[in-house]
């Protein structure tokens, strides 16, 4: 019996990491965003698939929650000194993934290269782009329309956003692992992981096909809520949710997804929402995972709500 | 008045260090052979280019040669993991160097790229590679045909030289700084460092309208010979000079250059063979640059050795 994880970078990375060590490998698919995808210095960077990727392997910095533990940072003073672009910060190590993608997308698709790096690397869960062709979130702003690092990296998310824009999405196909997990006739429950809701979800939702797969489900589809007592645990989905109207909080949580939640877990911070959010079953737990531990708890409780949901 | 020098890798930095620590900054050109560029990991890669830049910037790894001080391989590392190609190794800021390259390659030429490398890393002579055209030595072996590098590096030139082509080389042009060099009026002296003559050398020699240049020349040529006691002071110099058919010494260097030598620089050790060589006129000296005081005489004698040519 299999479960789908959606997932965009941090967040997501380590939910997926918790359903990794309590599902059998094989019967667990992470379907990882790929709106924040971007051509930097010549590269081929997919910053929430090295994430997922990193984290699944054990190779991830715990404190930062992206990038490489022990990494070191002499290509990018290099490259201050002659002048190069050092906005986007590139580790030593993490480099390597990126030149070797870049050379392979030649050839083979980010499926193909994904899915071969995790097996280098030891992963024996399925890590899948969520599409293999070119989706790359814009970001409509106070200050212009900006591609995704621009806003996110660069400009550190201060501009007002007041669109997210996929160019070209309607052309675009789900990838074919993607497709095959969503299609498994063996699939017990779709997770979103609690990644920002607009700029690791959205993107994924907005392939066609999706939302309606997604509606024609047959197995419970539940969330976990990145937003715990009004605020993001990382990154700016805060920030973001209030400047496109939505109320930051597990209840704008439940709004935004709308009748594709079976279930929501949110936090014990936020218990007394519960009463508010229409719609989706409840699940109160302790949804901050500082390490290892909470992660599997985390994973266990979302898969047992799921039984609960499927049962009921 | 102003010295040009012809130079490989690292015996041709070599020298022009030790050139530029007594020649006023403006007055000295380093035309540099682009013979072994090539184009690796997707990467714009000029082996020669970046020895002379890093020895001229106090940047070069002083053991081995080439590559910078105090490099670190954690990019090579993560490559291997990943199951790329790690048979030339790239260090971690070396890595700064190629990318940048290649990023510029885009809407510049080699010969920009490389002065505004050299300014940034507080050069203050001009460093120009010999053309902006794609020279690429090709080695003809009892291997078959190889790219240069995969002769050099991958093979460790294991294979038996037959000939050197340059494919295309009839329709390349000199670069505008090399040209420049070549036909300035100010120029006293024209010196061929002790770089490998076939794989440094040659590939300039071949570049339309140099070798009538230099025939050309009103002022000294002078080379400083590569081969110490029948031996290269590094590299595979004495290997290919046997290969080729060629008398691995002093004399064979000669005979190699023919009528452009104007004089010879040789070493001690091959005091004896001075009168064998005919032709040139004849310096004797220890040619062996071990540390900076080794380069600043060399480069000291072989402008004095110029000199007295020039007045005889």
């Amino acid at each position: 019996m299999s479960v789908l994880a959606l997932a965009g970078g941090v967040g997501g990375a380590k939910l997926a990491e918790g359903l990794a060590a309590i599902i059998p490998p094989g019967e667990l698919t992470v379907a990882v965003n790929t709106g924040d995808d971007f051509e930097h210095l010549g590269l081929r960077i997919s910053p929430d698939i090295d994430t997922v990727t990193y984290t699944l392997a054990g190779l991830n910095n715990q404190e930062q929650g992206w990038g490489l533990e022990g990494e070191t940072w002499n290509f990018i003073a290099a490259l201050e000194r002659l002048g190069g672009e050092t906005w986007f910060r590139l580790g030593d190590r993490d480099l390597a993934t990126h030149i070797e993608r870049t050379q392979r997308l030649k050839s083979e698709t980010l499926s193909a290269v994904t899915a071969d790096f995790a097996k280098r690397l030891g992963i024996r869960q399925a890590i899948v782009p969520v599409t293999d062709d070119p989706l790359r979130t814009m970001v409509q702003t106070d200050q212009g329309l900006l591609a995704f690092q621009d806003y996110f990296v660069r400009l550190r998310c201060a501009p007002r956003v007041d669109r997210l824009e996929f160019p070209g999405v309607e052309a675009m196909k789900p990838s074919a692992g993607f497709a095959a997990a969503l299609a498994d006739a063996n699939l017990r429950a779709i997770v979103i992981c609690p990644s920002n809701p607009f700029l690791s979800i959205l993107p994924i939702l907005s392939l066609p096909g999706i939302r309606d797969a997604l509606e024609g489900r047959r197995v419970p589809l539940l969330a976990v809520s990145p937003i715990i007592g009004g605020q993001a645990v990382k990154g700016p989905a805060a920030k973001i949710m209030q400047e496109l109207g939505l109320n930051v909080s597990s209840a704008g949580v439940a709004g935004f997804y709308g009748a594709l939640l079976d279930g929501l877990m949110i936090d014990e911070t936020d218990r007394a929402l519960a009463p508010e959010i229409a719609g989706p079953a409840i699940h109160v737990g302790d949804t901050m995972m500082r390490d290892a531990g909470d992660r599997r708890r985390v994973a266990t409780e979302v898969l047992a709500f799921a039984e609960r949901i499927s049962r009921s």
